[in-house]
């Protein structure tokens, strides 16, 4: 007997009526009317309306079964937020403001219906946080793993854009909110039963892991402030991001270990496991915060302060000064706990290597 | 004994070397200087600047290995070709002129770099042909199966865009160029060295299927004529897509099978397999012709000529009147050669049904 509902499988259902469904379970944020949506889903292409004067931002990111999650430890609602989360992190850290979405999905057919909603319920809740409207995109079949690649679109006036390149040496290193949460989720969640932790420790890890907030609004407040030199988002890790902006901006940099905010709760699981929480926060990457720089000079540690006042107001969110960034000849390096003074490697996550 | 240059694999080289070799791979397509790019490849997003009146237009197409292609039968570079190529056919199908991509690709850790360098070296020749710019993208590994997706935004002024929901009672529907042709030489290909056929004819059907060319000029010459009502590309097959326009416009239609440019090489095929080549035309898909419609009334036959005329000395593709759109009441129908009226079913190629 053929299943019913979201039990169904969704090759007994078929590609047309399956986009039809997934229309809506997107709701809203599938309509986007006034949005500067002319057309969203259902032509040969979506028509939109960018603000006048702004330039456009495009950031597209793919993740793949067994390489990027693991469906034994990812809920879909989970994959599908954390897909559109990592590319609303790159359009804030560019400074923009995210506006478009287009799913690409590949799915296996023994997915229920069910499964695939669950996806894109995961996609409309983070949509709707932030306005998103998803336009378009393409569902098809994949024999041997799920993929999912979301590619947004998103908007910056001229004067706004963060570019990586935009730091120079004198300037000071700041990170948003807390790093190494998204690490020791990961951990925590491989291994879950294994350690004693607190229920309200436990949520906050799987969140960090598998929900993500992207900064969207904390890159809108500091982009206001006129400060922004370079920005990137944590995607890759801390160090490596660094790297990148330090080779960007054709510069060096140094940042102080006992400065960084490593989440308390990584801290604490790090401890039961024997692990280093230092590691999870410069290397373990997926945090989602921004690393941006602010000018050095006579008035900084009052702009500094007003800042870090005005964002937390806003959004909740602190910051922290971690280091300067240095002429070029200094390289990269960290002050450590006991004050001496060594290389910061890039060392992020490289595909392809073994 | 590692290997070297382009038979490494691309394990050995590691994704951000990859990256750069790939971004050398495209050369002046992976720059676009003075093409709207403020800044491509290299940061956490492109930025881009639409020329200033214009509305964005936004699509993608997901690629799978073993569903949308065979890695026995699509040469690399065919594939990174096609994949671009199938895009750029549904920005043409909105009237609209195609300007960046962004390309995501899985890749299975036993490619060799050359292998990955020709799938964009076919990228880069098309992009080429059209004035695109690759912005951005994103490249992990795969562990099953080759993994192609590609974003193309292109933009349009707002009274040359042409939607599905665009076609009246008493229009013309013409299409561009000859059809089957993509199914024929899917035909050839799979059966290769069974069928006696000319050089000539084999290069074509080869072409056909592998190399197809988007209509990015035809549509920009046919929109410019203000004439154009509805517009679709054949990537499902001309059914399907008619029966698109036809439910998005709420009207009906009637075709007839003898005014179908079905492709000579297509017929001749078909003689030879016993195949039929009116269904490869009505069914086959990934024809990337157009299929639109224009205004019945007093002056459309010598418009008609005109436009046609027009189309042939700009880009030396042909036009054909292959039927009429009708009230909705009249359906989806087509005139046979035995002059018999039958509904024509959509019956386009659907993902996930058995």
């Amino acid at each position: 007997m053929q299943k019913k509902g979201k039990d169904r499988y969704i090759q007994d259902l078929g590609e047309f009526a399956l986009i039809e469904r997934l229309a809506g379970v997107l709701g809203p944020a599938g309509q986007g009317a006034g949005q500067g949506v002319i057309r969203g889903i259902g032509d040969d292409a979506a028509v939109l309306q960018n603000s006048p004067g702004t330039r456009l931002l495009a950031a597209c990111d793919l993740l793949i079964e067994g390489v990027h999650f693991d469906l034994n430890l990812t809920p879909p609602r989970q994959l599908g937020w954390k897909a559109l989360a990592v590319n609303l992190s790159d359009i804030a850290a560019m400074g923009g403001r995210p506006r478009w979405a287009l799913v690409s999905l590949g799915l296996k057919p023994g997915f229920t219906v069910g499964f695939v909603e669950e996806i894109y319920a995961g996609i409309a809740a983070l949509a709707g946080m932030f306005g998103i409207t998803v336009v378009g995109g393409d569902t098809c079949s994949s024999p041997a793993c799920l993929v999912i690649d979301l590619c947004v679109l998103g908007e910056a006036r001229r004067t706004e854009i963060t570019y990586r390149s935009g730091a120079h040496a004198g300037d000071y290193l700041l990170v948003t909110g807390k790093i190494g949460a998204a690490a020791a989720g990961f951990a925590y969640l491989s291994a879950e039963g294994q350690q004693k932790i607190k229920p309200e420790s436990a949520a906050e890890l799987t969140w960090a892991q598998l929900q993500p907030q992207p900064r969207v609004k904390e890159a809108a407040v500091l982009v206001r402030s006129g400060l922004i030199g370079a920005m990137n988002d944590l995607s890759d890790g801390l160090a490596s991001e660094l790297h990148e902006i330090v080779q960007a901006s054709g510069c060096g940099a140094q940042i102080r270990a006992e400065r960084l905010p490593v989440s308390p709760v990584a801290v604490s699981l790090a401890r039961q496991l024997g692990a280093d929480p230092l590691h999870w926060a410069l290397y373990g990457g997926e945090d989602y915060e921004l690393l941006f720089t602010v000018p050095g000079g006579k008035g900084s540690p009052l702009q500094l302060r007003r800042l870090s006042r005005t964002l937390e107001k806003a959004t909740g969110t602190p910051l922290s000064v971690i280091g300067r960034v240095l002429p070029p000849a200094a390289g990269v390096t960290m002050i450590d706990s006991s004050g001496a003074t060594k290389p910061l490697s890039p060392h992020g996550y490289s595909h392809f290597e073994k």
